[in-house]
């Protein structure tokens, strides 16, 4: 019986712990991080195609590829031809490799002819490790 | 021995779908969520002060309200009193809620004299729940 009471013990300790395990992220390595602002205008009359090629190119890194943490890209709502992307790399590695990849490459070169202005903003974050609820 | 071994097989169901159950993260009501670029420039001579009282409310604002998905706050590196904050709220009404709080307003007050110039862009998102891994 002690053996069975043992048993039951572990097993509940198991349930409880069981979510923390699997939940638990693993802490990234913020210091190592390259984040970015990119502030492009795109040429109005192109503008649906743009988006639709920088919304496939986003969807693609950020499932394939670990070390792109995020591209949370935005357009002014007054002002929709301009977009600013927040563009977050574990590290210059990860940013590298990106910028080889069949995905990022289809894009950069559909798109060359769309976009009017690009600004690449080296950036600090204030709050590293911060994410997105 | 029957029951007991639908106990036990209750209690392994259990075991495997408690995970699913609490890191589930509920699916954001992404149609209702507010997103906004703050576009702010800094005194220079006060830069550190004002970062201190930004970090300050970002954090608090984050722990204490689920509304506030993200305050995901930059410095240009080349540019340092430029500071970008992409802020993303649940809705409008958590943002109502967000600038009534203690914390906001300590920020708000205590750095008015800080800031030279602040422009809220109203921004729509290209590919809405996107996350910072």
């Amino acid at each position: 019986m002690e053996t069975k009471k043992t048993g039951l013990f572990l097993l509940i300790l198991l349930i409880i712990t069981l979510p923390l395990i699997f939940c638990s992220s693993v802490p990234t390595q913020n210091k190592d991080q390259m984040v970015r602002l990119a502030k492009i205008v795109i040429d109005s009359s192109q503008l649906e195609s743009y988006k639709a090629a920088l919304k496939e190119e986003i969807e693609a890194s950020v499932r394939l590829e670990p070390g792109v943490l995020t591209l949370y890209a935005v357009s002014e709502k007054n002002n929709p031809t301009h977009i600013t992307i927040l563009e977050i790399y574990a590290d210059s590695v990860a940013y590298k490799s990106h910028i080889q990849t069949p995905h990022f490459l289809k894009y950069k070169n559909g798109t060359k002819e769309m976009v009017t202005a690009l600004e690449l903003v080296e950036a600090v974050p204030l709050v590293p490790g911060m994410k997105i609820k």
